[in-house]
């Protein structure tokens, strides 16, 4: 196996808008229907011919256009764990397709020349996007590879999902936020997060040494995505074996509090957290709390490390209409079904968003105004709009003003949504303008 | 990693009652309460201790007792292919328990004392069992770690599934059962399966030289195991990558046709004859033609080699309650909610069994007068009884007689379900017995 491409692997799959990802010279690639991948045949064929197969091993199944089938399946490349929807019937999401949504027009973020939202979803790689609006279905589209009955990789939607079971136990009073890490993980006493609370953490304004520069052979990225990688540790290695096992090596790097970091170990700190003060794997809390509560359609998963933790800065999986039940239960303050699932107070906390100022040192010039809490990202924008966000596409975008949500899988070629923004913040806030009244 | 290990891991999956795993002299395990997975917190934990950690690569997630906790969570340490059950509500089965099956009575097979039933599944470490009689669930229990939203690994119940798949697509004339292999999959020309017929590859008559001698380290079933062990295969490996590379290597011994040999690379051919005539991974077609058309209540899945390739010889997991309602198809002569989905015909062809004089020359001491027909076990007794087994307890046991289905999943420490049969064989009868009549 090539050593080498093992951390790329997971690497990939950690950061979201990384800088050093950022405004580099645009490689030409496949456009969205060339690189179809059903049209591309991965992985298809009794055996499949040589050029099209793939592995987890040597990072080919991440590369783009392989990527645009691996994100659907991301099963068949690793080790996973379930998130049971339970045994009861899924609760239907009625339908009312709005049509006109595909002509919706907007600007690309600096372009001149006007695109349809239908156009945009090319730009992005969609593969699949669904829109609610007032709890009804009035968009819902497939690309390529995905079906409703598959689920996706949702990147760090993930984180936002873990954000959201911390933030949930905190009103249910199983965390205190304003503690320090070390109250619960004792075990991080003597790393960078030992004197951070979990509200730091939850804010990701941690002060980190921690290098996502993916230009850098000895960015910490590599050896954490080495230590979380759920294949044989390679001869000779003797680096942290999971992801317990790394996270005591992260050293502090300035003064927490200060400045908004997108540090992908921030949200697996809060998932050990919320195993420990549960008792349970991440999975199963969140099966209990939310994916068996609201009639989803499918189970969800996550992908494992080498001892079966999940990995929740990155590792989670799910179908798209889903993650429109997901998106809606927060749209809808937590009620889902006419049950308070989540506790209104932590929509509340999500919603009122975290500090602009951290945010603004955390170096993202295409949000400006925004800022970072519960880990979702808060736009602060006219309508109130907040979102989770993945590398390559994936995105939850909540509108509450329009009582709107966007949900779209995509496989982008490019991880940074740096590619996807400047076609996917006009377009949301373009269908939100449209819909606004209706 | 240990390498050496590695086979194990799969090997452990791939037979039953392989007659040199047989009567050996007995060793002594925890008894069934003592080695409850729950109990012994298997990867439970954040982290787990040290000591209630276990791996794929070096074969401790299979190894006793952690078996016990392992088979209802194989994904977490491969990786998979899904079966879907589709996005319908599942049918419920309705339940009317007869609790008095605990205390049917039967004596074991070479022992003078009679036990109970319930007793009987302490001595198989039962995992989970479901009867039904008439349609309904008169019997289910849970032991350990299975629950009914888990899915449980069927071993080479896989087979009896694969072997469905083969009789309804040769009823449905996608194959020709007296069509020679080559014909379908002209890679296994030079094979010993070139020769053979469809139909002697469906009921195990074909003369390989295919050894399943597990004290032989160079035993072929060894190197069907690296092959498709999914893990990168180690420097220096130049066997076979795949089980698609691996089949075409199995050489000829004997006549075709002449004696039942029970070995898994049969049922591989037939997955593979299935997957070209349809020109679909096998996870696919039987979505398409069972799991998401009888109500089930779980998705199913398969282990994969490391081309994505589902091991149709024993990678099958599923959930107690949709193995239940398999096992009644059948029984049902393929009808489920009042729908024919397996045409009448197959299942006459499964029923009607396979030869006898070729099944004596098995080796089956156990089994006298049984057959081998559609990759289903034909008991032949006063009740026309048939069954799916696998290693370490798997069964679904058909007593058309007395309209009874049972499905078991169970972690016996020893594979062979020569230590299982004892106590399961009579006891199946014995509840039949019960229930005649009624």
């Amino acid at each position: 196996m090539k050593q080498s491409a093992i951390p790329f692997v997971l690497g990939g799959l950690l950061t979201l808008c990384s800088s050093s990802l950022k405004a580099q010279e645009k490689p030409k690639y496949l456009d969205a229907k060339e690189s179809d991948p059903i049209k591309m045949g991965w992985m298809q064929g009794s055996p499949p011919p040589a050029d099209r197969i793939v592995y987890f091993e040597d990072g080919s199944f991440f590369q783009f256009p392989a990527i645009r089938w691996s994100t659907a399946h991301m099963r068949q490349f690793m080790p996973t764990t379930n998130v049971s929807r339970g045994l009861a019937n899924a609760v239907p999401l009625s339908k009312s397709l709005r049509k006109e949504i595909d002509q919706v027009k907007f600007t690309p973020l600096g372009e001149s020349k006007a695109i349809t939202w239908e156009e945009s979803l090319q730009k992005v790689y969609a593969d699949g996007v669904v829109i609610m609006q007032h709890g009804k279905i009035i968009y819902e589209k497939y690309y390529g590879a995905l079906k409703p009955e598959l689920q996706h990789a949702a990147m760090s939607i993930t984180k936002s999902v873990t954000g959201t079971l911390g933030i949930m136990l905190a009103k249910e009073g199983l965390i205190d936020t304003t503690k320090l890490v070390s109250h619960y993980i004792p075990e991080l006493a003597n790393s960078a997060f030992g004197d951070a609370t979990v509200r730091q953490v939850m804010d990701m304004t941690t002060a980190l040494k921690f290098s996502e520069d993916y230009a850098d052979p000895n960015a910490d990225i590599w050896k954490f995505s080495a230590a979380g990688n759920p294949l044989p540790k390679p001869k000779g290695y003797d680096g942290p074996k999971s992801y317990y096992e790394y996270l005591p090596t992260v050293q502090k790097n300035g003064t927490h509090g200060e400045a908004f970091g997108y540090k992908t170990v921030n949200a697996d700190v809060l998932g050990w957290i919320i195993a420990r003060v549960t008792g349970k794997p991440i999975a199963e809390v969140l099966s209990e709390k939310i994916w068996s509560k609201i009639g989803m359609e499918l189970d969800a998963y996550y992908a494992v490390d080498g001892i079966g933790t999940a990995f929740a800065g990155g590792g989670f999986n799910m179908g798209l209409r889903d993650m429109a039940r997901l998106g809606q239960l927060i749209l809808n303050n937590g009620v889902a079904n006419g049950k308070q699932i989540i506790p209104k107070s932590a929509i509340d906390d999500i919603r009122k968003g975290g500090s602009k100022k951290a945010f603004e040192k955390g170096g993202y010039p295409l949000l400006k105004g925004w800022s970072y809490r519960d880990m979702w990202w808060i736009t602060n924008n006219e309508h109130g709009a907040f979102c989770a966000r993945g590398v390559h596409g994936q995105v939850i975008y909540i509108d509450p003003k329009v009582d709107m949500v966007i949900v779209r899988f995509a496989s982008n070629p490019v991880a940074s949504n740096a590619a996807n923004d400047p076609y996917s913040l006009p377009a949301y806030h373009a269908v939100a303008k449209f819909l606004q009244g209706k």
